[in-house]
Formats: structure tokens, sequence, C-alpha cells
């Protein structure tokens, strides 16, 4: 099996540390450790997967999330067992995957999928005054719907206190892409079996609005992002653009 | 806050037993158990997250995976951190997840998304029989690609050597599923914000064939369902039917 050329890591001065618990062990060439490139793939989401453990069990959670400076929010019912456990202070790894393509080759080990992701590691605290949980829920809502918390009648107390939100700083965290075409070992091209990448990419489709809507109620500015047919990727940095500006 | 009316948990005869790890505790309305269920979300994916613990800390690793059965399996290189510990045997909780709405509201915490998301447990457990491996190889192959294990170069020893299968028995599992629209409080619907859903999906781009393509060598029949602007999820099942059958 070929081997992608094996480079050093490559860190900046703006790069998370490197220790054995970020580092990329597999194929080193595809990892990245700078948080240019981290936060960019962070950013483009809006799901993230959680592993914790409870009692040596552990869990892989997919939640909405995101990201302010080096610290990562999410939240979730104060009655739930992950929000409950995690609030007493867990290690978790957060990964965020983006599928890029379905890549072909001419034997079965150099099939693979072109990908982004980040696995970022840290400990997990609770937000538990009341205003400081409205203003990450507007900062939540603002992040992916620019001006949107603006428009929402009040929180209750009652909905404050049902939810709490979970934060930890990215104490590491490491990137790992893969974006090349098909690559066969050098003698294999010469097998003749049909090989092709087949780009994958998350879309929107057409707005449905509630039926509900109040009439002369019109979509607002923020939302124009949302467009039918966009890359959801591309929309989530846009709007987290607008958000950091 | 206003819940979705909350219904008792339903089993099947088929359906995989219901334990406090996992049961579904918050909005149980949404949790399923049937084997009909959990199979079609998982099978609906390539990519999976999967959650494991070493020396006390989660890691929470994307990787391909496919289903034969109640087992589950992934491979990667004989080397990594991930597969050598996995091999020992280790609990895991493997996580698909697909994206499929973003819900808006008209307050903050009744903003949503659409998904489908199975979490599957067990106990990881390595293949190390060559044979079992290339035929494992083969599997994976024919899952995604109907007949594609049979155009290939057969595997070298050292391939064989270098990567190793898990495998885990699906021991508990449980799916979570939100498909609704729109869902405010009764007299939210007052509040003159514009409210609506995006759906979501993932699907395939334009093919793009090997540059080093041999002359007359044409698309395989097996590559048919990876037609272009096609769900990916859809095209994942129909072939995963092919092979069953």
């Amino acid at each position: 099996m070929e081997e992608e050329p094996d480079e050093p890591i490559v860190t900046t001065a703006d790069s998370y540390e490197v220790t054995p618990r970020n580092r990329v062990r597999r194929r080193p060439q595809r990892g990245f450790y700078d948080r240019e490139t981290v936060h960019g793939i962070l950013d483009s989401a809006f799901v993230c997967h959680i592993a914790y453990t409870i009692d040596g069990q552990p869990f892989c959670t997919p939640t909405g999330f995101w990201r302010e400076g080096e610290h990562l929010y999410w939240h979730g019912s104060s009655a739930s067992r992950m929000i409950r456990k995690q609030a007493e202070g867990l290690q978790v790894c957060l990964t965020v995957t983006h599928l890029d393509a379905i890549v072909l080759a001419r034997c079965g080990f150099n099939h693979s999928v072109n990908y982004r992701s980040v696995m970022a590691y840290g400990r997990t605290f609770p937000i538990t005054d009341a205003d400081q949980k409205l203003k990450l829920m507007d900062n939540f809502l603002n992040r992916y719907f620019p001006g949107r918390a603006g428009l929402m009648r009040p929180a209750t107390a009652q909905e404050t206190k049902a939810t709490t939100f979970i934060g930890m700083e990215i104490e590491q965290a490491s990137a790992k892409i893969r974006d090349v075409h098909v690559h066969d070992d050098e003698e294999d091209y010469a097998v003749p079996a049909w090989t092709a990448l087949y780009p994958v990419r998350q879309v929107l489709g057409e707005v449905e609005e509630c039926p509900r809507q109040l009439p002369g109620v019109t979509m607002p500015e923020g939302m124009r992002p949302y467009r039918a047919g966009r890359r959801l990727d591309a929309v989530f940095l846009e709007t987290m653009k607008t958000y950091e500006n």
C-alpha cells in the first residue's frame, strides 16, 4: 500500500500544543494544529459529537454547539444525564466531521473518503447564572442566525431554569484533512478497474415557512445566507464571520 | 416551554432491550428501540463517530463502518492507537447522525433541528485471521459498491497485515428522531417573528473520473445508484438492500 509522503508536523506560533493526546499518528501529513484551520472546521458545523464517560461507559452524543474564541458551548435540559454529569466537570472530546467525497481505488485498501475533521479536548463546566444563560442563548441564536435574538419574545424564568449551558476551553485540538483524488499504488494504475471520486456536500433545501406565519411578517435580513442549494458549511462560516464582526 | 406530548416507550418483539444505558430520557416520544428503525438509520450512513476511553480520556473518532446483522465493523491501521486499544476489547458507543432540517421558532429555547440518530453500545473485538480479514474487506466494498470486490486486484499479505478489522455486537441501541415542523408554545404564535424550517440533505455531486482511467474501462453496473444530486442516505440504503439480497 503506497503511503502519501510523510511530512513533519507543521505548527505555528498560533498552533495548539501537540502532545500524545492530540497528535495525529496515522498519516501525519493530514494533521493540522493551527487555530485557523481548527476553528474554520468547527465554525463550518452546527452539529458535533461529544464523547464522555460515565461510570466507565463511553457515550457519543450528537448535539448543536458553537465556538466563542477558545471556548465551545452547548446546552440541554438540566435534567438530562449528559448535562448533569458534564455540569460536574468531565473530560470530553468534541468532534466535528465534514464528509467531502467518496474516493474509489483499484484495490480495496486504497478506497477512502475526503473529509475535514477536528477533535477538540477539554474539561466541561456549567454556566449556572441566569443572566449568563440568557446571554449565551442570545449568542447561540445570533451566531447562527444573525440578529435573531432581538426578534424573540423574552425567555421565561422556567425556560432558563430548565436549561443548562455547558462550556469547555479547547485545551488541545487537532484537525485532520484528506483532500486528494484517487490515489493508487503506481503499479495498480494498470488494473482495469473503473475508479472515480464522488463529491459529497450538505446543502439547504427550499425554505418551508411556518404554516402559522403571521400576515405581513417577512424574512429578516439575517436569514439571507440560508439560500436553497447552498452548502451548509459555507452558510455557517459566513454567519460566524458576521457574528465575530 | 411546551413539550411534545409524552408517550410510553414503544417496543416490539424485535426491539433492543431498554435499560438505563440506552433509554431515551429527554423527550422519550422521540426514542425508538426496534431493530428496523435502528438498522435503517445505521444503514443510511457511511461515517459514524465512535466514543471510547483510553486511560480515562474519552475520544470521539469518525470512521467508516458497516453493519452485518447484529454486528458493526470498521477497520484501520494495525498501528493506530484507537485500533490497538479496541483490539484489546473496549466498551464503545457508536453513533450515527443524519441532520434533516434546521427549525426556527418564536423563542430561543424552541429552536431545534430535525434529525435521525442512533447510539449503539457494545464491546469491541479484533478480527485477526488473514482470510477473515480479506472476506471482511470484500464485504465492506460490496456493501457500499455492489460487486466492487470482484474488480479489485487481490490484496497483498502486507496490506492485510497492516490493517486490523474491529467488530462489535450491538448489545443495546436506541434511535432518536425529530421530524416535526416549527413547534411553538401556543401563546407564542402571536409573536411577530418570522419562522421557518430549512430542509438539509447530503447529496452527491457530479462524478469525477480518475484522470488516469484506462481507455475503454467503463463505469460498472454496481455504481449506478451513485447518481449526481441523489441523497447519500438513500444511496447507502439502496446498496445495503442489494448487499443483503
